[in-house]
Parts: structure tokens; C-alpha cells; sequence
């Protein structure tokens, strides 16, 4: 899988995308990720890609013209399967997104800053709006990060069996059961005693039913869909 | 503001945390965030804080130990208003959890990591876990940058004027209507005669009637709650 990441910000995104599981994603040419800066494309020698809103008011906005460019210049290397657009009013995120999106070859991701990007390029350019959560973030590059995060620890071979996605939270549409480790006491705090039973049935049944009583009371929402 | 995050990643936070508006709320001593390497509380020379969850099943468990350890040496510089576990199980964050939280004086982020932490540490230390959205992460770490992203910012003084968080998504329930800038016109498409009207208040009553047909198309939930 291949993303290119549309920012004004590319250093804040470097540290993210060069540990952990995407590092491991990339050194093994799973997947590959490229930040472009915006201001390649600005329409002047002062880097300019925003400007004020029409209407007035507080905040600047992402011209279309930079972005249209841009885009254009990275569709040159082949077409996108989705061009994405992280913003807090998209569609929210969720795991099957991630299922979804994880089957793709070939991303783009524009990241807003500032009030945002003019309405014209999210109409005749963006395929797909992504929102994280309802919540506002200073731009849209730490959205990216964890888009591209939740996408890439799904792509064959990236995670070791140690890490196994099959068991999260979500993948059953159940929140995941309590888990414990040694030592069986701490502080005079046990581990349940099913879990050292070595029982693989009723550990198992156990841990379903915790899986459900935590979706119960915590997220009865997810019961619901 | 005073955030402490405890993780086995610290180099994954840095260019987060060191960019943008979080490099200026810090620089202008509005909030200081120091990332704590849990692996200073190992167990052992091979710096284990993991290990095998009881009942079997793949992915390592963060051990109590050098959790605890590491609350009890940074609680020792002052009391935590909220001890904050990241994990998809957790309450989802939304913007009114930001609200909250940004009024704060000194938090404790914990970043989860593999399956997650024994549960004796959930139940006996930490005061708020907390979601970013229904998807799961290779770890904790994004998710508190986030969080520290999203607080960081409505922290007096961080946000100039020309970024005011006030007219963003979310904090009035709605979602934020479309913005325009220059040019009026970008290869045939227009912006709403209405923004280029100079008349403020049916400005005002247009963004306002978009704000609300957005949300009720895209996020009729918000409507409801």
C-alpha cells in the first residue's frame, strides 16, 4: 500500500510514521508512506496556500488552488483508490473504515489546517471525509497519523502474532476483556482464579462474558448496531 | 498545565508534541509535557515491563510493577487531578471532555501498549480512561497526542485570534458550515453569492442554516442529544 499525505506541517507527522509498527510496515515494503509539503505548490515566493474566509470572520482557509495542484502533480504517479479529507464534520472513523480502507493500494490524504480547505475542493476532489472523533484538533496531521496507524497494523504480515489484531476491541463488535499478567498478587490484588484455572473452555467462556458485560454497561451502543 | 505521559515509546511522541500550536503553548509556558520511557521502572537489566497474559492468548500484558512504580516516583512532584489510561474501552473523548479536562492543572497520561495493562492498575490507580474513537492503535501514544492536541489548544492564550477555537465544530453542537476564500470564482465553480454580499447578518443566518442542515444531513445524532 502506498500514502501520500498533504500537510503544511510534515515535520509534526515524522516522528509517528518512523516507529513502532509503521516503521516495521515500511521496512518490510508493506507499506509506504510520503509527506508532501503544500507550500511546493503555493502560489507565491511567501509560501502562501491560505487566505481569509469570504463572509469574514476569525480563521483562514486552504485555497483550492495549491491543492488542486498538488493533487494533480501526485495523481501524475498513478490514480488514488480514495482521495481523503481528515476533518471533524466527515463520517466518524471507525474499525470497519480501517477493515475497508486496509484493502486499498493506493491513498491520498489531505490534511486542514487553520478553518479548513474551501468547500470546492471537498466537492469536486475528495472521495472520502474522515473525522477521528468529535473533537477539534489544531489540523488534520495528527487525524492522518492515526488513520494511517489503524490502517497499516491491518496489512498482512505487519503485526507479529504477538500482537494479533483478531483479538481487539471492535473486530467482534465487543469491547475486549480485562487481561492480567504476573505476578497472580500484587499489593494483595488477585488475578481471577479461572485464569490460572488452565481451562482453555472456561477461560474462553469467561472471556466472552466479560466481553459483554463490559460492552453492556460500558458502550451498550455497540449491543444496539 | 503540566501533563506527564508514560510510555514505551517516547521517540514516537517528539515531533507531535514539538510543532504547531503545541510548540507554541510550550514555548510560551502555558503547558509543559514531559514524556516518561517506562522502561526506567523495568524489572530487570533487559528492561521487561511485559509480560505473558494469564489464561493464555496472543499479545503481551504491561506489567503492574513498573507501572505503579512509575506513578509512585512522578506523583512524589505533586498530586495528578486525573490519573488517564488510554484504551479503546474507555469513554469516548468528545470536545466537552476536552472542555473539562483543559481547566486542569496537572494530568498523568498513561499509554497502553500490546493488549493493554493488567487491570489491578485500572482499578486501583487510574481516575479516567479514555477512548479517542471505536478503532484500535498500534499503542497509546498517538491517542494522547490527540488528547493533549485537542486540550492543548483551548488553553488560554495558545490559539491567536485568527484560529479561535469558538466558531469550530462541536462547540455548539453543530457541525461548522463550508468556507470559501479567493479566488470567487476556481474553474467555474462559485462561491455563495451570499458570503460576498458584505451584509453580516444574512451572512450570519446563512452559515448558521448550513451549520444546521449539515449537521442534520451528516450527524443528525448531535441533533438528538
Amino acid at each position: 500500500m502506498h500514502i501520500d499525505v498533504i500537510t503544511v506541517q510534515p515535520d509534526l507527522l515524522e516522528s509517528p510514521l518512523s516507529h513502532s509498527i509503521m516503521k516495521r510496515a515500511q521496512e518490510k515494503g508493506l507499506l509506504t508512506v510520503k509527506l508532501h509539503n503544500l507550500r511546493q505548490w503555493a502560489l507565491n515566493k511567501y509560501g502562501q496556500v491560505d487566505d481569509y474566509q469570504f463572509g469574514g470572520g476569525a480563521g483562514m482557509v486552504m485555497m483550492c488552488e495549491p491543492l488542486v495542484n498538488a493533487i494533480e502533480h501526485l495523481t501524475k504517479d498513478g490514480p488514488y483508490d480514495e482521495i481523503i479529507y481528515m476533518t471533524p464534520d466527515g463520517p466518524r472513523f471507525e474499525q470497519k473504515t480501517a477493515n475497508t480502507l486496509s484493502l486499498q493500494e493506493r491513498l491520498l490524504i489531505i490534511c486542514g489546517h487553520y478553518k479548513g480547505i474551501d468547500e470546492r475542493i471537498r466537492e469536486h476532489y475528495v472521495t472520502r471525509e474522515i473525522s477521528i472523533g468529535d473533537y477539534v484538533l489544531s489540523g488534520g496531521e495528527l487525524a492522518a497519523a492515526v488513520v494511517i496507524d489503524a490502517i497499516g497494523r491491518l496489512l498482512p504480515g505487519v503485526l507479529g502474532d504477538e500482537t494479533s489484531a483478531l483479538t481487539d476491541s471492535f473486530q467482534d463488535g465487543l469491547l475486549a476483556p480485562p487481561v492480567y499478567t504476573r505476578p497472580a498478587e500484587f499489593k494483595g490484588w488477585k488475578v481471577p482464579e479461572v485464569l490460572l484455572s488452565g481451562n482453555p473452555k472456561i477461560i474462553d467462556e469467561w472471556r466472552y462474558n466479560q466481553a459483554v458485560e463490559r460492552t453492556r454497561t460500558r458502550r451498550p451502543d455497540l449491543l444496539d448496531e
